[in-house]
């Protein structure tokens, strides 16, 4: 399943129903197996549309990123909760602590990260979506530092660390061991509580 | 570069030539653009030798990654040390510290990684790769608290956490941003001292 909403507005508006198109057809075949046929073979309006857009498979996809980035900055989660519940109800979305519904999203997340080995329009993207959820966190810790519930740790290498984290649990969880990233989150826990909180 | 010495045979032995060959074309066309024509391209010897043993691209690639795990389990670094020396030499070889020298081959790793989101036997090969490092790491973790330098943690939990961090520096190393990484690699360093290590 997608991420909730993020198709919302598919029955209007064209560059949404191209970005559900696109997601269908990373779900049947992967990065590897994807062409831009295929991508209009799961659109229902009129292909020209479609390739009057994007100039390419890849440009389509670093496109189908942005709109997802877009729509995580649009719906940061419980703005008035504590730090800690901030910071964990973050932890928890982005490294899908639903397996079943956000597995899927997560694999097609994974696949396109890996483009970006070779691609600089994958990377530029990825930079970019590293940059936004660190920035995050580290206003989330700088809070919780300022509130008195977390201790003074250096909000730049906490936020770094936490990301890696992300960043490894979500190649896991897609490629991997259930139960490896069921102790990682454990451990998360852990190291939340020993060295972020406050005694 | 290759990891040290992955290549050392490669005068003589059939199969290590080919793995040389699928080195250089991968580092040349990365996964995506990768043919069993431009490995062929690469090697030295009879070209059929190369279609004799292997049934295509996926095929050769998987058998490559084995090759590249076998190395490492004939090469386990410094069994002498303490459990927290060796800890901290296998993290920083597996999550390479030597940018230069490792990016190439960590990179090749995450692309074949992001195969195992659609392909079982890519899957299969990372999920027994991941079960040699966690069980490298607990027996390490294990050594560990028997010496009496590291605190009585969970081994299992503690070394899921450790590799998933490791899969996420991967991915950054050679995706994302190299400060990231350096931030990452200090606060690993301040949770063993916080986490790990016996007062």
């Amino acid at each position: 399943m997608p991420p909730e909403a993020l198709f919302e507005e598919s029955a209007d508006d064209t560059r949404t129903a191209i970005m559900e198109a696109t997601y269908r057809a990373l779900t049947d075949y992967g990065y590897a197996d994807l062409t831009i046929q295929r991508i209009a073979d799961e659109f229902d309006k009129s292909k020209s549309l479609l390739y009057h857009h994007h100039d390419g498979k890849d440009d389509l996809l670093v496109d189908f990123l942005e709109f997802a980035l877009d729509h995580f900055e649009d719906n940061v989660p419980f703005r008035d909760d504590t730090a800690d519940e901030r910071l964990r109800t973050l932890l928890d979305a982005v490294a899908a602590t639903k397996p079943e519904a956000d597995e899927e999203f997560v694999g097609i997340l994974v696949e396109l990260r890996a483009q970006a080995v070779n691609d600089d329009d994958f990377r530029d993207h990825f930079l970019g979506s590293d940059r936004f959820f660190h920035d995050h966190i580290v206003d989330i810790i700088a809070e919780g530092i300022e509130e008195g519930t977390f201790r003074d740790v250096d909000p730049e290498q906490t936020a770094s660390f936490l990301l890696t984290l992300v960043s490894g649990a979500m190649v896991r969880n897609t490629t991997g061991n259930q139960v490896a990233v069921e102790r990682t989150r454990a451990e998360i826990r852990e190291y939340i509580d020993a060295r972020l909180l406050a005694d």
